[in-house]
């Protein structure tokens, strides 16, 4: 049994009946497991998570691509979180069964047959990267949407599957392999977001704060609050209690607070027991004593015996 | 596939070739998970988890007493944990497959069997008691092995099978069937047992504090320490957070902090992520969301289909 975990994010987080016909797709394919899906209005974007055999993820991925496709036009998408394109952005990460570089070539696998059958520019990045300057999702995002209609002209921004020229509305899409990233969004007790992007740039890797951190200042307009959106690309070495912990120190510089925070789609059982064993102070815990996580490893050997 | 948890309590958290005797048999049996067993020398006590099939769980109790019963003699075992035999407690939890009721015929099944193999008297707790003061096991261990002796004469303190009187060196057992119990020890930066004391008769529900909690004041003495010692009987109304918090509250009243917490043997995944959402602030977080609940989702229902 192989597995892999899915994490497609699309252009859409408002229109009901559009996330509906996206997700539908990933609900009907056997051997597609859909996990999780939010939808985020103020970022505008659908975040579906998938497990499940590589082959069913793609053929559903397909579909639910062609729907958001005729769906979604990038020309009047907007929306607090980076983007180019309607579906934006497919991470592959590898669970069970196979490894990272059986990974990167379903991501590869995945990118030439959205091209060839939409005519979607297709980017690589992270494991599967084509150039070390698009391990990073930014540096290909860079200007989103509306500056890239141009920029893509230029050859280091020519996409690694295409012509060099977005989809007329459905953007471009980005295509990767990588570890499992925890995506956590924290709510901070101020309307200034100026407030919540100056802590995003302090508590981030590329500002000189955590290893394996990205996080952007957002502004959740509905609520009247700001949001360090953090995504944890290893979250072995840097876990959940530091990154909010270092978010509460940054804002205590302005006397703002922590108002709730939200870990966003799939997260592993250690992410979460590493976080509850630093706030209980426990000592020596070993997922091993933590019965479903006992009961999941008796069910792997029932089935290799 | 039926699932019992069961948690036997020994007697003996010392000797190292005593303990590998009694373990042995739960490592031999098929159908038997030996899940977790820790032995502590302050309590002098072997806690062992086992989930499996209640019927290979029986057989392998009944060999793993035996060998206790050869190898303990309660006249001279010291140990800061409350006890009244070799085989002290054995509370078994349903799993998966089975009802309350179903698990309160295992225990009784069990309890007749190690009676009539080896003589040791046998009383019902929690959800297998047959009267309503045998539901708390405190009332039944009152003044432990060293008082039961001739108190086991009286009436109300005959045990539910078997003669009233201790099995010359095992003592006698306590057998029963009840929710999942957490075990949660905190340690404070204290050497004054007068203070843990003091601390777990204000946190426990016998002395007015939470609900579904048990405590008592121990020393650790090797580490020149004292500790509360906490069962949540019910962690889903009581978390694990509360109970820490609620210790640190009225340690403080001493100035004394807290060094650290230990879970002692199996834990539920849902008491982990419960503190964890509390110290992470984390909102709405669903056990749907960790993709390792979600993958032993699938396999039951791929061993259902």
């Amino acid at each position: 049994m192989r597995i892999v975990e899915c994490v497609p994010n699309f252009s859409e987080g408002r229109r009901k009946e559009v996330i509906a016909r996206i997700v539908a797709p990933f609900q009907d394919r056997k051997g597609c497991h859909l996990f999780d899906y939010r939808a985020d209005e103020d970022h505008n974007r659908l975040v579906v998570s998938l497990a499940g055999d590589p082959e069913a993820i793609i053929e559903a991925l397909l579909k639910a691509s062609g729907e958001a496709f005729s769906l979604i036009d990038m020309n009047s998408h907007r929306g607090a979180h980076p983007r180019i394109g309607a579906l934006d952005v497919v991470p592959f990460t590898p669970v069970k069964g196979l490894s990272m570089e059986e990974c990167v070539e379903t991501a590869r696998s995945f990118g030439k047959q959205l091209n060839s059958g939409f005519g979607v520019p297709v980017y690589f990045y992270e494991e599967a990267a084509l150039t070390p300057e698009r391990k990073n999702l930014e540096n290909i995002r860079k200007g989103q949407y509306e500056a890239l209609k141009e920029a893509i002209k230029e050859p280091r921004r020519h996409p690694d599957i295409g012509e060099p020229a977005l989809h007329p509305t459905a953007g471009a899409t980005v295509v990767g392999a990588r570890k499992f990233l925890v995506a956590f969004n924290v709510n901070l007790g101020t309307s200034d977001l100026e407030i919540a992007k100056e802590i995003a740039r302090r508590i981030r890797f590329s500002g000189g704060g955590l290893a394996h951190v990205k996080a952007i200042g957002l502004s959740l307009e509905d609520r009247g609050v700001v949001q360090v959106s953090v995504n944890i690309v290893d979250h072995e070495r840097n876990p959940l209690y530091r990154v909010l912990e270092l978010v509460r120190i940054e804002a205590s510089r302005w006397g703002v607070r922590v108002l709730e925070t939200e870990i966003y789609g799939m997260v592993p059982a250690s992410a979460i027991y590493d976080s509850a064993a630093h706030y209980l102070q426990v000592a020596g815990l070993q997922p091993q004593q933590i019965i479903e996580l006992r009961l999941l490893e008796m069910s792997g050997e029932e089935d290799d015996g």
